[in-house]
């Protein structure tokens, strides 16, 4: 493969294992019979946390691993990635999301079959808001996004050594858990919400609910408009 | 900007994101609805580690990364750091604060609304005292401090690659809080304290109580005190 | 000893820490009277975890620290380990997990005494599956050891510091537990489980069941599977 | 001071930075009001981890930071320290402990007050059986500090950058405590259960029992065989 196509693949499979494994921690403590069912919060931020890093770590190999199309877009606006691989690298991800969201499909299979809740189903899949309302629901993605790309452009500044940073990553992502997560969920990603929404409309379940479309756009348009507002504050600060 | 102006900018930023993190985490355990209410302490004390991890990856791109009155006296008396800016470090430190506890009110802005417990709205803002007794509390917010700053000055001392040390700085408070906060709530840091309590005072929340002043002196003095001590201790040590 | 036998005995030794620390955490989490008692699943993850982490530090002063006949047998095929040490390492392995399970039994002696429950003693040595379903077992199984072994070789490629990727792959453990373990508690390793569940078979217990030998077969083969997809993965990445 | 009385100063802080750490992490989850009460073993097994790593980064400024008799004893054996500085670490590890011990006290004053329960102020100062049976408990205690004193030399042969090892001594606290841990809870130090056992016979407390002077000589004991076992096997692999 050239080395655009070396790094469009590895989007590809980073988001798959971001996925994966994230939506296999919702998985875990979601679904019934599952044996790490209702254990709690500090499971899911850890959870997705560990998948964020060896994702990175993955997708590291060959490339930035962005693995979030509102990174994406905000480096490419921050001038460190090169415009004409954000589309490829956003349909990459977009693709990524869905497979690895058939995947937790797949690895949990029983426990899909053994769950009635709805609610716990989509979300296994996508985000969803605590309380329903749009403009606070939007305001809360903008601020977790905000300081998602604040952070990695921060830890690029530092040039502290790589493995390190990819553990900041990770420390970053449960961050963001812990503290912002509480009203939505954290999507901070447009494709890893809307990959796993698309994979929940047209997977086979039996209590499957609604794939609640009407919210789907908050996850989509907050981080973009959150990662741009964090590469604004980066270069007035540097 | 000029040099100094760069460096106390970072310090209102990143103050800002540690609050705006600190605060989140407590508004994610205390409110209601919030998607990881009552997930207890190893939340609280994982979201305030990693609260200062993260402010200080951000901060530190520009200058010392402080973020905490205490600090800056201690460095200052210490030698390390140069007397004409403290003030301005506090003020940005308090700014910070302040800007990011309102931060954490607009993100979780329908939970505020949701949630009637006056404690538990106060408690995402300020600290307070299991047991009151103001002598007592004090000494504990002396003991806690006192091994913050131990350790800080112990970081620096032992000059290993800064990525590790800003771990380093993460377990520190999250020693910290797992180890001294079950008596007093942990605020080590005097903007950490009043900064939000003002906050508090000010912003409009319908089922808001007081701002409770009468101890907000302890977070602010009994920190400097035991910052004091510990720079008396490495220097003794050394 | 030569310098095969130096690695083979390193083998023995880190698998021996590896499953008496692994299975000493489901002792902890699993049986009567223990002071970890019920302390539920993030404490079983981070458990396994740090095993394979001091595992792996344990058996690396000597040699690749594989501790996983999948993980040995995926290095040979993937060509960065030689053939002839593949039978003597495997064998090494599988004898380590059971000495290493009798220590966990010498350690929690007084409580696998103390415990009633067949199932609870059982999963002190061997995985088993939340819901019996064979293929959909063995899909797990696959999928989890797909995701171990992918992330070695990206750990691996990466090269960086050899004292963080320690710490990487136990995050690895970590995330493949805490995010795919809930179907079948993770073998993702054929000595980790039968190893433990020979010395189960074997060991004097008065509440001892029987040790599910229809099981064993899963968590041997899958693990094998999954670690050849994930070097073909890798080396149409590269 | 000179060399040698720096080390030994060094070894006295590091002890009372890690009962302070650890015996408050013991308390925050053991007495009555304080806000960690209950919060599990997960609290109490990362309290612990954080206490020897905050404790060894401040001993460490200075010297090797064994904070522990039973590792300093079977670094005297392995040669890799000087037998004429055993007795004085020993003798700064005992007062550094008892004083640690005194500082928890003082920290959770209001809490050791608002406690009836004897077994919890017990267990906030000396380890005990969850099972009582000299001979059982014995060989916990030997288990636990030989994976212990295993994994320091291991660590040291590894011969990473200094930070990464201080967390690999954390994470080998770690999992010792979650697994390892539920039988006695490890004590796996002489100087860690010694010190505070004697800080509780001498401190007034009104609700206090008495100290369990019948148990004290197994964690002084049992250590020093397990890592003695340690260093047998270390230079057997070497």
């Amino acid at each position: 493969m050239s080395g655009d196509m070396v790094q469009i693949f590895s989007e590809f499979i980073g988001t798959l294992i971001l996925i994966l494994l994230g939506g296999g921690v919702c998985a875990a403590v979601n679904l019934n019979k599952s044996k790490a069912q209702n254990s709690g919060w500090i499971v899911i931020a850890f959870g997705w946390a560990l998948a964020v890093t060896i994702a990175v770590y993955i997708a590291g190999m060959n490339g930035p691993a962005h693995l979030n199309p509102a990174v994406t877009i905000a480096m490419a606006v921050d001038g460190s990635f090169k415009m004409s691989l954000v589309l490829p690298f956003i349909i990459a991800q977009l693709l990524g999301a869905i497979v690895g969201a058939v995947l937790v499909w797949l690895d949990y299979l029983l426990h899909f079959d053994a769950t009635t809740d709805k609610g716990a189903i989509l979300g296994t899949f996508a985000t969803g808001p605590a309380i329903r309302n749009y403009p606070a629901n939007f305001i809360t993605e903008v601020i977790g996004t905000f300081v998602l790309v604040l952070g990695l452009l921060a830890f690029g500044a530092n040039k502290f050594a790589d493995g390190t940073n990819v553990f900041a990553v990770g420390g970053l992502i449960l961050a963001i858990g812990l503290s912002l997560g509480g009203p939505t969920g954290y999507a901070i990603n447009p494709a890893r919400d809307l990959g796993p929404r698309i994979a929940h409309f047209f997977l086979p379940m039996k209590n499957k609910g609604d794939s609640d479309w009407a919210y789907s756009w908050i996850p989509i348009i907050a981080p973009i408009v959150g990662g741009l507002l964090a590469v604004g504050l980066f270069h007035f600060m540097k």
